[in-house]
């Protein structure tokens, strides 16, 4: 397989997802026959992908290729999340690389997908090197908000190329060691060619907050509070949770620890040494009655305004044991995504109305993201002095921020690149560039239930479509050998009018069906039933919209019998 | 009418919208018979509303009332848009009383509802006084987002209210006078029992900024930029739009205004003159290549990635003048409504991928609101010295947040009060307290193309549905005399599955449909279909989940025939 030994002069970097978008993270490198991944990332879809559950990654480039391993630098979803999908297709016994807590959280999830086989994971450390063919991969330690997330050195017959992971440089972090600035720099020291660097914070001024600051502050928060104390979070910032029970057991308060992937994540990382309670601490919901308000916090998911999640049926009294009640204070420590803007709100609202009090991240600084702000972004490009540089992660305007501080930092632009998913990137030791005659294919593939690429344009228009103003079915029965009507048509409608107040409206539809349909039969010697289906559809269209100015999806049907 | 000459100690107040959520704005003051409302306002609906156009306020409270007169504020929608739905019910000839703009804008509207009557509107300036029954109401200036906006003075017989309208201070405003400190400090020394305020920008901390700001940067951009200028803002901001034909007249451009309610913003208030531009500064955008890039403003809406909005055909390359092109500058002067957060990125990314420079408000101070934050907030609660004082206009949280500021001012928690849309509100000289009896109705009213409330819980819930998972409709004919199937059942289903692409699926599907059919038939003496339409919907939907994991709306039709 490593048969031809001549030295090609390039290398290719292919990023199937996580370019232009925040999410889907995944990049592949190509030397000569040899393929290596890094992540395998989902994306959750907004409001205009209805009944969607996931976006993942294309990855119709890679078949037939030989893929060598696949490093994945961290257990956030966008990070790991695609990897069911994949593994049959790529090969199961394709090994991993990946952090103790990654691959535990890798492995629960494979537990909601039973018919696929075990997966080949090696855990690594920071320092730790693997050879994958004419990759040599070693692992750096780099901060952000979940345990054991790594940045790479990969060493190629190019160059060597540094991929930062999502990273934010922090002195003082929760349950992690500090960055390691002497070691990044004699990472600096190794003539980076390449640098890849997170830009989901590229176009926040500053430095990200320290968690110590972060910690500092809901502190404060613990010191006032005299009820319970509710703190929702993401069910995967790790960080958190362990400053939330920390914070708990100094003010003798237990917790009780809500939501499916919170609570999993927390098991995970209670087992691996990664979140650290004291006997006793962790309490079941169905026992906080049994400690005064006063000792209790509740740590659970849902700060997004999720429907489905528990903050929501705490709020909307629907939580057998914990719903909110005045004297409850509520923390927010988290950001909210974009496109959650009014659920949140939604959500502010209603616990206020019922007494709580509310502290959120834009009253006070008791949130961090993972990522850097523009000032760590530029101490990263500055300690390691690349020669070309290309943001990675991030829409394409962080990208281009980050392009920006780059060249703040003395990067001329010849030698910053912003690819865009599925494109190849031709790597030399004096070039870099997108090829501009074969790109990959790398639109979003679209999981909804068991399908997973089913869902295409059609489908979704017409969910946008029946969405905004519902569906019509019109049913007639035709006499096979006369052509006539037999019976008044059917009408089945939701989503359109309410039927029940719109009698009149219907009987007028019918009236006008059956004209429609007696009159092609007149006219026309042997009845085409397509084009009358389109007429009824026309005309019946036209005449609802005239009628109620609104359009649903009409759907003729006729039967002979 | 007003016979009846003795003095009620109450005075009643009623807001129909704009408590708890931003928008759809209407107050209604009752004192015995006599009936005023303030404002009457629309909202945009969310995400979660598919397919509704607007949502008004419900107003069966007012039915069998003696509306005196109705009082509009100022002309944005969110304050005069409910007039066209509400004016047959509460009668023709009610008159208005409003500001020349608000009047132009009102009646403009109006042209949209050619069947309504023509509205009988006064016109009111700063100063003016009008009586209507027990109630006087003076008009006194306030600075917005738009000119002619009037705060009131109530004298009622139970004591003065103030209604602010929405507002904010500035000293230096485009085409609109400074605020008046002197004038309102008369005011505030008038004895004000009941201060309703704006608290849109409660949660906002300092003070808002002032226009000049605005201009001075904006101004710095005109400096700067070579190519073509497209500055998109809302098509209500008239200060924005006469600050930008001031900037492109100082730096020799012409301007060409596009987007429909821009369009007529500008053309009614030129004839108004609220918007002044030089005689050739305003152009045709078909002849904008006339002149050189550098001699070119476009002016647009759709700053929040609106669809259908002029500036998505000015970037997708669909303009027949304006298409978007290396070297033109973007300037988003407004900010993204809550929920429009993804689409404007998305926007972003299509102008900086082909080239565009853009500057938006989080980058400088080039977008100010139209409301007071804090500390103005404040310093109007110590101008009038209420002894009550009630928040409206905006989210329950901001309400809580102005109530805190009033707080801060020293006011006691038992003089504010907090009240939702449909409470009644009794007001006395002494005393203010909310109805626990009573209640007006207050949910919110949908508007859809024709239809106004008639779409409902069902109807929304239908198409959230279909939009999750889309539909699947079955066809049985069976013979009326056998009760036998007599061919194979016809699907239809939209928004599901790809049907071409699932054949195997509908092939078991209807083997499933006829089975289930031919086993009721079989097994009961007389078949009742609704029995077997529900045994068909449960199964197959059963069947459906398993295979695909997903839960389309099942609607079985059983023809006998």
């Amino acid at each position: 397989m490593y048969a031809q030994k001549q030295i090609s002069k390039h290398l290719r970097l292919i990023p199937l997802g996580g370019l232009g978008e925040v999410g889907r993270n995944m990049m592949v490198l190509e030397y000569q026959k040899d393929v290596i991944i890094i992540d395998m990332g989902l994306k959750m879809p907004g409001e205009e992908l209805p009944g969607i559950d996931y976006i993942i990654p294309n990855i119709s480039y890679l078949k037939g290729k030989n893929v060598l391993g696949i490093i994945i630098t961290h257990g956030h979803y966008d990070h790991i999340g695609a990897i069911p999908y994949f593994i049959d297709k790529i090969g199961v016994k394709t090994p991993f690389f990946t952090g103790g807590l990654t691959r535990g959280i890798i492995i629960k999830r494979q537990e909601d997908f039973k018919h696929l086989p075990k997966l080949n994971i090696t855990t690594v450390k920071d320092g730790s090197k693997i050879r994958l063919g004419r990759f040599e991969v070693e692992f750096f330690h780099q901060n952000h908000s979940i345990a054991d997330n790594f940045g790479l050195i990969i060493r190629t017959p190019v160059g060597n190329i540094v991929h930062t992971s999502d990273f934010k440089f922090d002195d003082n972090p929760v349950n992690d060691s500090p960055t390691n600035f002497a070691k990044l720099k004699r990472i600096g020291e190794q003539k980076i060619l390449l640098l890849l660097s997170d830009s989901t914070g590229a176009e926040i001024e500053g430095h990200s907050l320290s968690e110590k600051t972060i910690m500092e502050n809901l502190e404060e928060i613990f010191k006032k509070s005299k009820g319970r104390i509710i703190a929702a979070t993401f069910g995967s910032l790790i960080n958190r949770i362990q400053q939330i029970i920390t914070l708990s057991e100094k003010y003798g308060r237990k917790v009780t620890v809500n939501g499916y992937s919170m609570k999993t994540n927390v098991e995970i990382c209670q087992n691996l040494g990664h979140i650290k309670a004291n006997k006793g601490t962790l309490i079941q919901s169905k026992n906080v009655a049994d400690y005064p308000d006063s000792q209790i916090t509740v740590l659970c998911t849902g700060a997004q305004g999720e429907e489905e999640a528990t903050l929501m049926r705490i709020i909307n009294h629907e939580h057998p044991f914990l719903n909110l009640k005045k004297g409850d204070t509520m923390i927010f420590s988290s950001s909210v995504i974009p496109g959650n803007e009014r659920s949140v709100q939604m959500l502010k609202d209603d616990i206020l109305r019922q007494g709580a009090k509310i502290f959120h991240y834009k009253m006070m600084d008791i949130h961090a993201g993972g990522h850097a702000h523009q000032e760590e972004l530029k101490e990263m490009i500055r300690i390691m002095k690349p020669k070309f540089f290309m943001p990675i992660h991030g829409q394409y305007s962080m990208q281009i921020s980050h392009i920006e501080l780059a060249q703040e930092e003395g990067m001329l632009e010849e030698n910053t690149i912003v690819p865009e998913n599925g494109n190849i990137i031709y790597l030399e030791p004096n070039k870099i560039f997108v090829s501009k005659k074969e790109k990959a294919p790398a639109g979003p593939v679209m999981v909804d239930g068991l399908g997973v690429g089913d869902v295409g344009e059609i489908v979704l228009k017409d969910r946008q479509t029946l969405a905004k103003d519902g569906m019509f079915v019109i049913i007639a029965i035709v006499d096979r050998q006369t052509g006539k009507i037999k019976t008044s048509p059917d009408i089945i409608s939701r989503g359109f009018v309410y039927l029940r107040e719109s009698k009149e409206l219907l009987h007028q539809t019918r009236k006008k069906v059956v004209e429609i349909i007696s009159k092609t039969v007149e006219s026309e010697g042997a009845v085409n039933w397509n084009h009358t289906k389109e007429d009824v559809r026309r005309k019946i269209g036209k005449f609802l919209f005239t009628k109620t100015k609104r359009k649903p999806v009409i759907l003729p049907v006729i039967i002979e019998v």
